[in-house]
């Protein structure tokens, strides 16, 4: 089976630092893969950790603050330059398309590739994407600009059919589709066999949910509730609480407060401000709160 | 003295690898910067090369292909975040100011800094700046977009005028200033004193030129004859000739042709495609026209 990962590519907060790029990252799923946020350097970052991304059809952009979404033109280009033929698709607040269309009418006149805008209210908890694999709904979240997080969640697996039930029952091949997805099978005599014996279940799906960036909320938790992982910002510790609710972000604190009552996985912090050197102390004050808690760093995979 | 100084961020061309960033470099003169190109990432380089820029000014951009530009709206969105009040100011090409206007109208809504753009022609070698300590040209590059390098040469310095002179010639505090600016002096009994006698003559003004992007072209050798320092893309190796003609570029040979030819004091190479993951034989390739050659490499700093 095919493992999640997410590759965190940039995790600081407006001011880059020597070891963080703002933010973007990319949640591979069943050999897709989706981008979350498109910060400056994203590209480079891409390059450092010699990332292939030609199974990238996707961004989502949680708000159009600048250190969220000013690698997208450099991303397309170079796409461009790469001679991508796939369509990109981005999924952002309407605005974004506006702002970008004069650079993009100017920049990449001769794209091999569409890139095509998906607008959505970042105030509704909605689906706003699907495919086979993932759907993909909004977080409403609580910043100084209208600002949504994303709840990936994997669709379920087929089951897997017991080969040797396959012998046993005399199963024909044209059947099988419908069992991997929940069907019972009726022999020859009448005889139902329940679907519970014929499979075995697939693997759980899984649920990733990205959360910056934002002021505590509770209003998220029933949303998130059991990801298997979180991604929080963590902007500031503790210590800065009054800053951090002048600019609508959390500290390490609060990020696991929430992380604990949602009843996650495992949490990962992100969005550092530029005055912490040294992340240690981050983790030390969300694992206080909420001991399954990682630091996440530019250019580090996380399985999920 | 304070020295002249050449900060280079990045080197690449347009597409990043893992040790190049896109273009730009800071040239240092008499305490002022002056930022050359400001391509994805430049912001993020200064951070990690810990550069303060209180003392930059002025922007100049060469042409409008994303390399050399896609930094700037990181960077002004930063300097705003760091309370700049300084105004700043963009040399660049007409439709550069057009171009971003739609973001900086929404992404940098409350600078406490004024933004300014001046517009040149990149088709004429014309003076496009000067302040008190340097003047810059024009220099009109080969390339597919208009595209022009940049002539920087530092205003003469004042003479120094010898101490023991002052005593000698009982020469008053008033008539100084004039003396070392170049003013011959009367005594008291009529006699008239040399300048040259009185002073000591100023360490020579510097001169620096950028050249990127370009293909070979002698008609540069004029405007930057005997520069100090030269800096010029080398996009390509001489195997990528037919390559580098059709990309209207220059390989390293051709730099080094021009730097011969131009009787410059140093070549400084860059803008390296992303395909020579070992740069040591593009320098080998420009030393064998031009022996004074160096590899410019992002982050290094170079004396002019």
């Amino acid at each position: 089976m095919q493992k999640a990962t997410l590759t965190i590519l940039g995790c600081g907060s407006a001011l880059p630092t020597k070891r963080n790029f703002p933010s973007s990252q990319i949640l591979e799923i069943r050999d897709k893969q989706y981008m979350i946020d498109c910060g400056e350097g994203t590209q480079i970052r891409m390059q450092q950790m010699s990332l292939k991304t030609s199974r990238l059809g996707h961004i989502f952009i949680s708000h159009l603050h600048g250190d969220h979404c000013f690698g997208l033109i450099g991303l397309i280009s170079t796409f461009g330059m790469l001679n991508r033929t796939a369509d990109l698709h981005i999924h952002a607040q309407p605005d974004l398309e506006r702002v970008m269309s004069s650079q993009l009418s100017y920049f990449c006149t001769e794209l091999p590739f569409k890139v095509i805008f998906h607008s959505f209210n970042p105030n509704h908890h909605t689906l706003i994407f699907e495919d086979r694999s993932v759907s993909v709904y909004s977080i409403p979240l609580k910043h100084r600009v209208p600002c949504c997080g994303f709840l990936f969640e994997e669709k379920p697996r087929p089951s897997n059919i017991i080969k040797e039930m396959i012998d046993f029952y005399q199963i024909p091949t044209f059947r099988i589709p419908k069992i991997k997805q929940g069907e019972d099978f009726i022999t020859e005599d009448g005889e139902v066999i329940s679907n519970s014996v014929l499979t075995h279940q697939a693997v759980r799906p899984k649920r990733y949910a990205y959360c910056s960036d934002t002021a505590y909320s509770e209003k998220i938790i029933p949303i998130i509730k059991g990801v298997d992982c979180l991604y929080h910002e963590a902007t500031f510790m503790d210590d800065e609480l009054v800053r951090s609710k002048q600019t609508l972000h959390s500290t390490a604190k609060q990020a696991a407060e929430i992380a604990k009552r949602a009843e996650v996985g495992r949490l990962i912090l992100g969005h550092y401000s530029a005055r912490y050197k040294d992340h240690e102390p981050i983790l030390e004050e969300a694992k206080s709160v909420f001991e399954n808690t990682f630091l996440g760093e530019d250019m580090t995979v996380f399985e999920i």
